[in-house]
């Protein structure tokens, strides 16, 4: 299992891990209860407030813990937890203790009583900012209220899904033609 | 430049291509007008009907020819083209004609005013499906309504965006951990 010394991140640019398109595991808690869950389909709204978009199927056990509690935390595995990663999108917070079960530690949020993974990367600690398309769309608006970011590597080698149990791995990361932006787009 | 041989492709399962979380180029068209934008800010949202979830800031050109025609195509780029992908990034439609400046080919789509770019290996027609966070978010709902795809290869080699002029390319594909999904999480 990895294990990450993290330090606070400016939460206006966790796009810098998320727009890249990882899959996550959101954790959550509610009275006496935590879960965690897997999600792919996310997006960046917003650099402040630092806003992330989330799709949480209803199906899913997660689903009324975060409704009812307004509030997760966006956690980013790396490839080293893939099977960790797997076995948690196929099991359910119904049947089992997904921390107990995969030997995951929560760890105490600063914000929030939703805790934190910490053998993961990155954890996004974050507020319910907008259930307007939960109902349509099961879309939860998220505003990142804390990032811890591990303080190495400086890029994580993450884990992107295509459906079907088919995953890509992050490969190269390049600055190379950041000399082609104009100094506005940077 | 690349040409890809292309053929239909499910619509239902275009997040093979776009959960990964690819920097992708929409084009657009309206009225005597066309334009190419880059966008890494967008979301699977559902299968059937095929919707993604994508933010074009209303400080892009592009923005009033997508809100005004309701339609977009969302290409793929590989990462042969990525010096391309940061100069489309790096103009405004505003000055130029981003297909003739790049020497990209506009190609006549199936259901749409607006041209595929055939330069890339995969292109989403898209008809706008909801636009009720457009104001709050910048936020377009598109169904996708046919979907090209190249033949070969089998996976895309993308460019993912992290900022500041940094981008990560695709790494390694692997279907390793299939073995450890349901059946019915496949």
């Amino acid at each position: 299992m990895p294990r990450y010394t993290k330090k606070d991140f400016p939460v206006h640019n966790v796009r810098r891990f998320l727009e890249p398109g990882p899959i996550v595991l959101v954790s959550s808690a509610f009275k006496d209860e935590t879960n965690i869950m897997t999600m792919g389909w996310h997006m960046v709204m917003e650099f402040t407030p630092s806003l992330i978009g989330c799709c949480i199927s209803s199906a899913n056990h997660s689903f009324e813990l975060v409704r009812r509690s307004r509030q997760c935390v966006i956690n980013l595995p790396t490839a080293d937890l893939a099977v960790t990663v797997v076995k948690i999108g196929n099991s359910s917070g119904r049947d089992i203790d997904k921390f107990a079960e995969f030997g995951l530690t929560p760890k105490p949020a600063t914000h929030l009583r939703a805790p934190l993974i910490d053998e993961c990367y990155a954890n996004f600690e974050c507020q319910l900012a907008d259930m307007s398309w939960v109902k349509k769309y099961n879309i939860f608006v998220f505003e990142v209220v804390k990032a811890h970011v591990a303080t190495a590597p400086k890029t994580p080698k993450t884990i992107h899904y295509r459906g079907d149990g088919e995953f890509m791995i992050s490969g190269e990361e390049t600055r190379k033609y950041r000399r082609l932006f104009k100094p506005g787009m940077l």
